[in-house]
């Protein structure tokens, strides 16, 4: 498998796909077993010789007008600057849509009905400031835009009722780290910036943010905080919400500078309600985040598991006994399967599932800590029957693990459907959810098919991992119902979302609300706490203006 | 020192103090050597032969009359049983105050002005929910009450401008342990249940929170969330915040659950509001909380350090290297003279401050973990300068630790005040916050001195510790202004409280914020999170009945 090359500094969206994910140029990642691997996947799938589907090209594709008119766009000029302020096709084009499954549908089928009236660059928070202040007096509606590769309808720009028109506000030019400060090991750091620039500026002084979120080359922090989200990391450097220790948030009431001490008594700590805030309250303009020292040692090691229940419950004894791992990953039985076939071709699919689990486990830090923790946890994991595999996969997926999202683009181009969907859930629970989901998203994936005889792929994997419990990442991967595709993915995810649901577990760990989970949001966090949040937007964002359509109903 | 006897089961506040600390009958805890350290304390403070200054006996105070009618009684039985309703002297007179040393001076002096005009004893949430449902129609404040144990004016009967009288809702019926899950390592509990019992059943099923704040033996799960409370080994079990996993909370607006998902990406967590909402949003009625086993081992070991400095950067270098300890405590020179006369008696106290301070550090855990964390410790910690002291005074701290807060009554006994400040900052600030508050308490303490010659002790330890900063805890003992003791008080706690924020920490790391901190709160917040707070009130709350007063100016 290739590797994409890292952009430096400032992201280069002439570069990128408008339409699909990563670098335009990107190598494909199957190489020579693209052809076996797809032959395969139309057998399995039943579809047979797998069609071709591509992309419409931009060319091909009308926008409709932007909604702003001269003097307007004239007034975002000057408080910007002219090259600051886009309504290009191709920029347009780009932002009309996050990057999930479902805005693929859009985009590469051309329905870019919600494609911003314009798109501005603010450099500085009096700009940012400017531009909310004329928002919010002119009955405009702002999207705040990171990476852009929210899957979840994070970004789409979207109308309140009674506004005219919807500008996104791309922070790609804030991007500079301000201040690095090895004595409280905390930087500070503008939210525009990519996580590949964070951590080689980081990483050029000697230390870490350690945030890869599967997205990690093209998203930002200020997406990883406003989401919630989580790197593959996440068991020792923690969620967003961990690392976070303040942020400044610019609102339609004025800038937020959150809290910011080491802890407080001094009432709720208010800034924990900027991660997961979607830009709904505001923009987040910079924070000040936990940095370490960078890990003298990596170390990734693979175990097999004759049953996902028992590398489950390995990972709960990981946990309870405080052992210290970067990383857990318990790949089901058919995931395992699944990527075993990706990465060694398709004949190795020839005898079928091998009927094992693969647990991955990461360790980071000094090499006397990775080498008393990996002590510590073999005695577990092989007390619950788990086989040491050694080093080789988990170098493997340490070194290719980027690769992945580049898988769906030439899904997609074969008539397949692939998307996630992803949940926490404590330990007693979560052994049910694993099987009742999967059981439901087989069911969805068969019944919301075009043909009977054609069938999906589930699988899934525990992700990230708590004292109480974990969260669960299931993949599916199907044949595409020919011009009714959007209806199919409504009726997959509404389906698998309530079985989530009523499986006890979260409507998501890490990807965030946006559009799409917005459905389940007021029964997720019952009446009194949905109210506390419409209360807030209603306190800082009176008239809407900020990312109207997420997170919750206003 | 003589141990106070926990009380088993339903705290009986008969056998308690209705206005000083702990057990009515509790062994003095100077023993022998109170004589000599009235002698020091008195020459020290320049008083001389310190005056005989006792508290009002409960006879001689004349309580306001209820403000509540006998109908309005009647309702209030109605709800509960007549014996869960109390008017009488001594319930009123117990839960007219906190116990705080402004709360001291009101409680021994007489001044019972703000006695509640009713005490209830729910037992069950439907009781709860038809308590704050008739209050909130009718003009009566409600004020939750956990142990009354509130340093900060957490628990003063107060009305809001419009209210007719108060009634406090005392938890202490409602301490079930409802469920303990050693699958998930939680445990749900009621919040009226005291530390001491809350332990108690735990441990004898193998479990513990760990939670042991100073105030332990007489403050409850309830009131440790409520202030966003901090044990003294929260470096290892966490503080509230960190320990609670969901909460159920009964507000004016209905009943809250919480979210309860180990995490989370479906928006902000508003759960993380219920730490340190004080009683303003409601009441919290019961909690789950993270549990762990007990402990294998602890060890308790002491360090000498010539400077305060030296032993803060070593206490900065343990967090950063990630060793695990249950608590780092590093009283600076003061502090560490001051408890050794108190341990040692006066003659300790002939040859002055021996000038160096006092590190304790714990660890807990399996044998296993602490021989490996110590050892790491060991080497920083000498590398920084300090000396290894053994065993012998870890293990003093460990088994006397609750018999301090037992110093006061008798120091107010003999014409002192004694009272604490505590606050948080990053490592940046945090030698030159030590060296400038207790610059400004000295000349505090000095300014507002009843004569010249007369001086004040103060003295301060590091108590909890961060990757970032620390919490700092000053201590103070000066000659009381007989007749002008509150005008004194809020002098000293003025000037205290400013010099802390103005060098950067947060008005309160563990003790909330109550009536006492709440000058200081908007400043802290900032006018958006200042305002988000009221908002959140005034959604929950609008009528203000829960707890006024408290933490903002609604």
């Amino acid at each position: 498998m290739g590797r994409p090359v890292y952009l430096k500094g400032i992201m280069d969206k002439q570069k990128l796909r408008w339409n699909g994910w990563g670098l335009r140029e990107a190598p494909d990642t199957l190489g020579d077993k693209a052809e076996g691997i797809w032959n395969w996947l139309g057998a399995y799938t039943g579809l047979g010789t797998l069609p071709h589907t591509p992309a419409l090209p931009l060319e091909k594709i009308t926008l409709p007008n932007t909604r702003l008119s001269g003097e307007e766009l004239q007034t975002l000029e000057g408080m910007l600057s002219r090259d600051k302020v886009k309504t290009d096709k191709y920029e347009r084009a780009y932002h009309a849509r996050g990057r999930s499954y479902h805005d693929m549908l859009h985009l590469r089928g051309g329905c870019l009905e919600h494609a911003p009236d314009a798109v501005v660059y603010p450099q500085t928070i009096e700009e940012i400031e400017a531009v909310i202040r004329y928002a919010d007096a002119n009955a405009l509606a702002l999207v705040p835009y990171g990476g852009g590769s929210s899957v979840v309808g994070g970004v789409t720009p979207l109308l309140r009722a009674g506004q005219r028109a919807v500008v996104t506000v791309d922070m790609a030019l804030m991007s500079r780290i301000l201040e690095i400060d090895k004595h409280t090991m905390t930087a500070r750091i503008e939210t525009g910036i990519y996580g590949p620039e964070l951590e080689r500026q980081l990483q050029a002084e000697g230390v870490t943010l350690g945030h890869y979120p599967q997205s990690f080359e093209y998203s930002t922090l200020g997406g990883w905080i406003a989401t919630r989200g989580a790197g593959h990391q996440s068991n020792k450097y923690g969620k967003a919400e961990d690392w976070l220790v303040s942020a400044r948030v610019v609102t339609p009431r004025g800038i937020w500078n959150t809290e910011d001490f080491p802890k407080s008594a001094a009432g709720p700590m208010l800034r924990d309600l900027t991660p997961g805030s979607e830009g709904v309250f505001g923009i987040i303009v910079d924070a000040r985040v936990h940095i370490r020292e960078v890990p003298e040692e990596k170390e990734y090691r693979a175990w097999f598991f004759q049953d996902f229940d028992s590398a489950v419950q390995a990972t709960r004894l990981l946990l309870q006994h405080e052992i210290q791992t970067a990383m857990i990953r318990v790949s089901d039985i058919n995931e395992t399967f699944f990527y075993s076939v990706m990465h060694g071709g398709a004949e190795v699919a020839e005898n079928g599932p091998m009927g094992f689990c693969l647990m991955l486990v990461g360790f980071e830090g000094t090499t006397e800590q990775v080498a008393h923790q990996r002590s510590r946890a073999e005695a577990i994991l092989s007390q619950c029957g788990g086989a040491d595999m050694g080093g080789s996969m988990g170098k493997l997926w340490l070194t290719t693990r980027f690769e992945t999202p580049y898988l769906r683009d030439p899904m997609l181009d074969h008539g397949l459907g692939v998307d996630t969907v992803e949940t926490a859930v404590d330990w007693n629970r979560l052994p049910q959810l694993h099987r009742n989901v999967s059981a439901a998203l087989k069911e969805a994936l068969s019944r919301h098919n075009p043909n009977p005889g054609a069938k999906g792929l589930a699988m899934a994997h525990v992700s990230h991992s708590y004292w109480n419990g974990a969260s669960l990442y299931f993949t599916f991967v199907f044949p595409r119902t020919p011009q009714a595709e959007i209806e199919q993915w409504l009726a997959i995810k509404r389906e698998v979302s309530d079985a989530i649901v009523e499986n006890g577990g979260t409507i998501s760990h890490h990807h965030g609300t946006g559009t799409d989970h917005l459905p389940w949001m007021a029964r997720e966090k019952g009446p009194i706490a949905y109210g506390m949040l419409k209360s807030l937007k209603a306190d800082l964002d009176p008239n809407g203006t900020m990312n109207p359509g997420k997170l919750i109903e206003f």
